[in-house]
């Protein structure tokens, strides 16, 4: 069995923190040790560290590698350029050269858990499923309604003493009405983009949904190592489109059948905007307000306070978040936090590209 | 005439952006030029430079020439030691030196005034009353239930075609019921802290309520300029207690039927909180988001942004005061502004004095 982090995302809901030199995945958001070093130490009771591999954008190898001094240099692997998360994990596939009946577990770099056991627990149940030949999904019981997660409708269980089923189809972020809908019907969870899968099917799988990408990997393959062949791929990858895992394999997957779950409850959240981050924060930690830096507070509640070295004071809110960088501020509604993203086109046009 | 312009507060419910060695009436919270120049500047249609003088502690004096250098450096008198209102008019009475039948105006270095005519207008009548040997008090019509200002009850009108009128009594700050009762009653105006009198029955009140007061007055007149004398002045003031004029002076001779209050129509506000800059500055701006710095929003309401150097951002927020500094951070609920004070004193003792 092997892993593959998938660290190519920017966070950009997650600015100021969050910035094109230093993405989500490489800070600190949730404890002393970066998102990306929480992921793979979460592995720890799974892999060895040789086995686990870690993809990023070809600008954050080094500072990855940094991260992460206890995996080979050779594991961090660099991408030559952004086509999305299907592309990353079948490139970071050929560049591991796997056996091809190796389990493969695919994690975004990205996510907080609560519950470390129990999500080793769920990744070890995926793994055995995966055995068995499915491309096999995470997925999350939903807590509330929320619309910025993708959700999965549950089909039959693959064996009655096992919590694990088939999956009936995935469903693109829903509105308000639909997510409520799916939370009282039950019978939905939220897509958590972690999979397990055989490496055989997993490819398998692309050269039956996505054949360009497949004829790539397969040139791809043949290089290997080859002088100057970072750049052949980068070659060879650019005119694939980007495509997701979601969207580009589990989806046409699903719908043959091949696709299943496995229910993960072990407080996870893919901290998608800074709302997720204080909605995670505070129930792992059983409180309301949740600080870091140097922070006082005189009565505030549903509050996150990401502190730099400032002194922060915080009067009387209620469902604030402040975000503090040494060149910019941000002091946002938690029910407002996904519109972060529009605004940053706007920060880039009128106050200038060097605050992104 | 002539006025003392009272620059001796601290202003600490203005604090990250009012510090110990930078005042209140020393920033320029409303614009451009400090509330201490728009003070003086104010004043440019009633009186002459040399006419105007400002009165502050000691340690502020040349911050506060350095503001003001169209008045007469001498103009700008240091306080040896703070004593509160009645003691520092007091104090600038006697070191102006002026004839006893002059009108002096007496005027708080850090309120806020929207309509400049309408107050000059105001002090206008003041001193017509005065002249005629009443204490007279600038009223402001309540605009809201308001708890954070004394009130004035207004008593028969000293002549049928003029607003001017008697003061029947002074109520300290009253409850949120008091206060709305106030409102509905009507016969109440917010007690500016805005006086004139005359020279003489100024020195006659001290006398009369405040007589430690005045013997300190008379040793202090009789050392005027003297080699050492603010020694001398500092140590005939330190065993006096700290005196308002409201209280020491206004609301003895009020009993007596000394003190008259004319009405002040002129967006007037005393700045006492963020909220109530926040209020002065969107009522005179005509909108519901002022802000100050570089700074960029999406869909805010009620907000007051105090910036500094760095990029600020605001979503989605309501009603919340941001005042950004470039060592300490304030974000608070625009309802519970009041409570920053309480919350100065664990900034002392946690973070440290050197943020006060």
């Amino acid at each position: 069995m092997y892993a593959i982090v998938m660290a190519g995302g920017a966070g950009t809901r997650l600015w100021p923190l969050s910035r094109r030199g230093a993405p989500k995945q490489l800070l600190a958001l949730t404890g002393e040790t970066s998102l990306l070093q929480q992921t793979v130490s979460r592995l720890g009771s799974l892999l060895k560290p040789h086995d686990i591999y870690v993809i990023t954008s070809a600008a954050h190898v080094r500072a990855t590698r940094d991260q992460l001094p206890q995996l080979p240099p050779d594991n961090v692997l660099g991408e030559p350029l952004a086509r999305s998360t299907a592309v990353a994990a079948g490139l970071a596939t050929v560049l591991a050269r796997r056996e091809s009946d190796e389990v493969a577990l695919i994690l975004p770099a990205d996510h907080f858990v609560a519950d470390e056991d129990r999500f080793a627990d769920a990744l070890r149940a995926a793994a055995r499923v995966a055995e068995r030949g499915y491309l096999v999904t995470l997925g999350v019981a939903p807590t509330h309604a929320a619309t910025g997660y993708g959700y999965i409708r549950v089909g039959e269980r693959l064996h009655p003493d096992d919590p694990a089923a088939a999956v009936d189809r995935f469903v693109e972020k829903p509105d308000g009405a639909t997510a409520a809908a799916y939370l009282d019907e039950g019978g939905h969870l939220w897509n958590s983009g972690i999979f397990a899968w055989r490496t055989y099917a997993f490819r398998q799988a692309v050269e039956r949904f996505q054949p360009a990408l497949a004829g790539a990997l397969t040139r791809i393959e043949a290089l290997h190592r080859t002088p100057g062949w970072m750049s052949d791929v980068r070659d060879i990858c650019e005119p694939l489109d980007a495509i997701s895992i979601d969207v580009g394999i589990a989806e046409p997957a699903a719908a043959e059948g091949r696709m299943a779950v496995v229910p993960l409850e072990a407080g996870w959240s893919d901290i998608g905007s800074w709302s997720a981050l204080l909605e995670a924060l505070t129930a792992a930690q059983g409180k309301d307000l949740v600080a870091s830096g140097r922070h006082l507070d005189r009565g505030s509640h549903n509050v996150l306070v990401q502190g730099g070295d400032r002194l922060v004071v915080t009067v009387g809110l209620d469902g604030v978040i402040i975000v503090d960088t040494p060149d910019a501020l941000l002091v946002c509604s938690r029910e407002r936090a996904e519109d972060i993203k529009p605004v940053l086109d706007e920060i880039a046009r009128t106050a200038g590209e060097r605050y992104l």
